[in-house]
């Protein structure tokens, strides 16, 4: 019999802090008022998009670090990664902190595949604390993958607006906050798609994949979680996995949504959706745990997708495999603490 | 005070299976006898430099299975990267099995990189076996990083030559084999090096970080080791690092080199060595591999190097950091044990 996909971590690892950073038009979305901190200007007040991409790298990790209330000197490790060709923006933030650094790939899936490491190291007791980030930018996207931006290329409507936002979170061996107790490994998947406009079609697939074998492994299903959240997407990606799950007999109720597809609000011209590693980043970093600190949410299972492509694959004909990996975070509130924080917010409502 | 970037790996992970695979002018130079496969033909039959990387990558985690006499099911996870664009080698390579991939990009330290990773998730009990892989080709990374192969550029003597090769391992929580006992993550480096026709110099310092890192976490010095083996530094940054070192009172001796200044013979016209993800990565799983397993060599510092450059960055005016992991790997064998094996190869001498 094959293998588990699925691990499942003892010591539960703790999310001590986290951070959100995003350009103006990621501001004006649905997620707006719970991000950190929103850019007026997206270039950052550099001289490239390339270079306010990194700068929103270091701004995330530098934030994340203040709200875990620990000192740079504590961390052990960055693990992050970004779609810049060779991962620039990633190993040129590691550049500026005296830490060691892991750089990674898993395209848009990025935030999952560095909480995963991250978690693993921790819960092995081999490190005490470590930094998980990644993020991209419209503008660097847009060049890299497709057409120069002065193009001013049409966007087909199933085309997806890369998020311009870095997240990032501090993982550790000890103090509060929501855990992380399981993780399963997303395999690669094609299913022959070659349209470079329409990658959540590509990625569904991948996240399917995942999501049955999460569900195999750990003998639950959808109604098991407060969340259960994919990366990017987007409309028509998330529409494409509720009907491949349907097909495996599995129904994905309300508790189900997607990243890209709620990013944007409907008069911001996104198409299908958000997309890029900042997308799930972002709001995992900022939405998600404000509500699992809350106890809003028990637990999340928080699924990043990713499209492993390049520029000179496709090119050559190749198509589009997905990749989607799977943690599952749980708040460590008793119920007695929970009922203490929903009334004093709902004192504050009254005041 | 800062906490220490190295790791003990009290399990002992097992190296149970290698593979390299090499193109032709790879066969001719100073490995050639130790590798398992040598390419006639660079292109391995396909239609693309890059499809025939993938190849390449695909050939050696197939090897490696075999090798470690298990079979594709009882893999748990691939762990891979490279230094194309997107690591499209080793996700395409990762389309063509039936298990989990973690994609990682530390450019050519990758073969570290993986390994720790994978290590790290053996040792914590998480998952019982992966395979770590990457590899390189000259004419993908030539093109892709300075100029179109037609142009004929001419080489400046500080300038290396990307290794056609790919090699893997597998780790496992049992069996028999050489054990990583140790790692050293390393941090991101910049001298501020910017000439791209010099990466030996751009990663020397990062190999002396990681090297002091190592010896000061440790307590151990280069007299510890039968080998310290650097990636891919070449003839010139190896020269570097021998002086960085002696800065700083450590002296290499005889038992330091480095896969890169080692690569291939004087007359092959490779000015200053070999480089590529799959310099340190055949080497390791060929020659280092072997001496390991034959019990000549106890205990071995493996110290892959990366350069994290892009041509976007380099176009944008950045400077070059480096980056170095370190993996100490020892022979499972008894005295008694490699003895035997000694009395055996001087019996085959003589027939």
């Amino acid at each position: 019999m094959k293998a588990n996909q699925t691990v499942v971590f003892k010591n539960k690892p703790v999310i001590i802090g986290s951070y959100s950073i995003v350009g103006p038009k990621e501001g004006k979305g649905n997620f707006g008022p719970y991000f950190n901190y929103v850019l007026k200007d997206d270039c950052y007040g550099e001289d490239s998009y390339e270079k306010a991409e990194k700068k929103m790298l270091v701004s995330a990790i530098v934030g994340a670090i203040d709200d875990a209330k620990i000192k740079p000197n504590d961390v052990n490790l960055l693990l992050a990664g970004d779609l810049l060709n060779q991962i620039i923006s990633s190993s040129y933030a590691a550049r500026n902190f005296n830490f060691a650094f892991l750089g990674l790939f898993g395209a848009c899936s990025t935030m999952a595949e560095s909480m995963i490491v991250g978690a693993s190291l921790i819960n092995g007791k081999l490190l005490d604390t470590v930094v998980c980030s990644t993020g991209s930018h419209f503008s660097t996207a847009e060049r890299q993958f497709r057409f120069p931006l002065e193009l001013g290329n049409q966007r087909p409507p199933t085309s997806q607006w890369t998020v311009t936002g870095a997240g990032a979170c501090v993982i550790s061996a000890k103090g509060h906050g929501p855990r992380i107790s399981m993780a399963t490994f997303g395999k690669v998947i094609d299913f022959g798609v070659t349209d470079v406009n329409d990658m959540g079609a590509a990625m569904a697939p991948a996240a399917m994949d995942t999501m049955l074998a999460h569900f195999r492994d750990t003998k639950t299903g959808p109604d098991d979680y407060d969340l259960i959240i994919t990366g990017d997407l987007g409309k028509l990606g998330s529409e494409i996995l509720i009907d491949l799950m349907e097909d495996q007999g599995i129904k994905l109720g309300l508790n189900y949504n997607d990243c890209g597809q709620m990013y944007y609000s409907r008069n911001q011209n996104t198409l299908s959706g958000g997309s890029g590693c900042g997308c799930s980043a972002t709001v995992f970093n900022s939405f998600v745990m404000e509500k699992l600190r809350k106890g809003e949410y028990k637990k999340v299972l928080y699924m990043p997708t990713g499209a492993l492509m390049s520029t000179t694959a496709t090119q050559q004909g190749e198509s589009i495999p997905g990749i989607c990996h799977a943690l599952v975070i749980e708040n460590d509130l008793s119920d007695e603490e929970v009922k203490k924080k929903k009334k004093s917010k709902s004192k504050n409502m009254k005041s």
